[in-house]
């Protein structure tokens, strides 16, 4: 069998450590490993970097540019970037954080806000440098708006001269009545308090009307901020439309149980571009869900070559749901038990480096977390960027 | 007193490991400190993130921009970048290696290359692909060389499917008679035997007359290379505009015996952007004749201000002269003694962990060598850029 992997980027990323980049806790590097490096033992893997622009599902090829690559079996794995329903001009200054280079896109922004604060004479535009507006309260925006209370209130805190770092607000605009929706509302609360104890300001059952260069509307009310990041919605890659199959309102392509598209039993959706759903309900676009979806097709196109058929539907085991709050609280809910706090914190990070992939990812990351945990201290605040950085608005 | 930092980036480069960055062995982060975060404890020291853009020596005012910063003393450290003798236009296919954006680049670039050779279908295009040229056979030209070569011979090695990165050539370009020209003859020969053990094409004497997109031109001969790296020479930053005073060929600025310019004992030069000749030679831009002159100037302009005087030229204690080839091998001139080989090495390395800034950089560093030494990989092998990759040329 031959198996030939196309991307666009030559390294597996990481996702849910991206927002530890975002905050200057960790290096890019950290959290991505090149795709053949991980795939330089299983010989019959061939890796090409290249940009898929389409899927011939007649002729059974996927079509990278003016090229053509037939197959057998393809499986789709394109993931998702956010969405701003409908309000794509909210991206330039509501910025989403799905990739490499929007982490270190929200880096530049978050740490230049406090240089630019720094040699800020004016008191109101000093105030909006240092408002930072999360739009979202789910997994990606509690984390980054703990990880920013957290930079400003430690790290950063006595090494301006002009502006006191522990002014900054922290802001969550969460349209929903809660936090952390997918958790159970004990932990919820759990959350809140701890991004409270943070400093964090929690707005529920409020929706962004509009963002502009000055910040975000809610109805009436105007927050003045130079930093939003949104996080409030994702949307599929392209795929659905390459496929021509139906989709959910978020792009995800509608599946089969065993995970392929309908007329086409070769063809498989997994991750965050599939919308699977199971009793009734879809499932979350996380990555548990994600690598147990690939475990599945994987055994099935084994199955299918060596003649074999299966009929079993794809089954989903949850086993849990963990997210973090600042340097050492979290949120854990295992089914069996729910977890706040330090030892959630330790549950948290163990299943963490436990999946980061590579050996010496690992070390690096934990020595860089044991730092931050002793030090308060974060080892990556850079500001770089491919153009003149102050150039940069 | 008051003393203000003015830098147009955030943090202080340890540019001796850049070429690691530029090599994927280490990330910017390890190599980089937050200028403010270094100067954290001393309560008078106010760094400002400004892009300077002149002094005006008259009013002693340094100007940025719109903004004039009056100073009773000025210290002028901007650096040097790279030269091309008059052939900027060669720049675009010839980067070279001064910032962490060069330095992301090139990896980027080095990266790419072994990408495209994995799919590229024409023999001749595809050894022009895996063609790298080196113009300089200084330090960096001789580290980027051993550096390059390590990775196409070990990290790389078994990674490819339809190409064989072992079959990459390295060619270091060197106009003189050897490389590591401010080295002892002698050591400058181990230097050229560790690079040719490496497969590395040392080609001295000879001259770059032409570079474009197809590759380099030597006189009449053409080498095919789609990855040229620019090593050859470095002109000082504006500086010697700024302060309009005399300078050397190559735009640094000709001090006084206390690194003051000519008639104004207030502005000191130094570092890279200074041209300080002692016993009629001019001393080279390297780290620690900027360290020394740095120390030299702080405590001159302490004596200063305190009221006294001091009619004590700047003087170089000249401690050695290190360079590296490949992950075990360097040259070490300490004057009374000359190493080469593994003790070398273990020389270089101790230095460098000693004079790199931050305690969590230092394990890390230490931590990616050791890996390095001992799975011959690499950590950070990223192909990232603000734009999409494959636009990139």
């Amino acid at each position: 069998m031959q198996v030939i992997v196309l991307d666009s980027s030559n390294f597996h990323l990481f996702q849910p450590l991206l927002y530890q980049v975002a905050t200057a806790g960790l290096s890019p590097a950290d959290i991505a490993s090149p795709i053949r490096h991980i795939l330089r033992r299983q010989k019959n893997a061939d890796v090409q970097l290249k940009t898929v622009t389409g899927v011939d599902t007649a002729k059974n090829e996927v079509i990278a540019g003016v090229e053509r690559i037939p197959f057998d079996f393809l499986v789709v794995a394109t993931g998702a970037r956010h969405s701003y329903f409908g309000h794509e001009q909210w991206e330039k200054n509501a910025p989403g954080l799905k990739s490499i280079s929007d982490a270190t896109k929200i880096r530049r922004n978050i740490l230049l806000a406090f240089e630019r604060a720094e040699l800020e004479g004016d008191e109101k535009k000093r105030q909006a440098l240092l408002t930072f507006v999360i739009v979202g309260g789910g997994p990606t925006g509690v984390e980054l708006a703990g990880a920013i209370a957290e930079l400003s209130q430690t790290a950063l805190a006595k090494e301006f001269r002009h502006v006191d770092p522990r002014t900054a607000k922290v802001i969550v605009i969460e349209a929903g009545p809660r936090v952390l929706a997918s958790f159970p509302e004990k932990l919820s609360h759990k959350a809140l308090g701890a991004l409270s104890s943070l400093g964090v300001d929690v707005r529920t059952g409020s929706r962004v009307t509009h963002v502009d260069f000055d910040g975000v509307w809610l109805g009436e009310n105007q927050i003045l901020s130079k930093n939003v990041i949104w996080a409030a919605g994702v949307i599929a890659s392209p795929a659905g439309q390459w496929l021509q199959t139906k989709n959910d309102g978020a792009g995800r392509v509608i599946v089969s149980p065993d995970l392929s598209i309908p007329g086409h039993r070769n063809i498989y959706v997994i991750g965050d571009t599939a919308c699977v759903v199971i009793n009734g309900k879809p499932l979350p676009g996380v990555s548990p869900v994600a690598m147990q979806e690939g475990r599945y097709v994987a055994r099935l196109i084994k199955m299918k070559t060596a003649g074999e058929d299966s009929s079993k539907p794809f089954f989903y085991k949850d086993k849990g749901n963990l997210a973090t709050v600042g340097r050492k609280f979290a949120v854990a809910d295992l089914g069996f038990v729910k977890l706040s706090g330090f030892v959630a914190w330790v549950a948290w990070l163990l299943v963490h480096i436990y999946f980061l992939i590579g050996f010496q990812n690992r070390i690096l990351v934990l020595i860089q977390w044991a730092w931050a945990y002793l030090t308060f201290q974060r080892g990556a605040r850079l500001i770089v960027s491919d153009k003149d950085i102050l150039d940069v608005e």
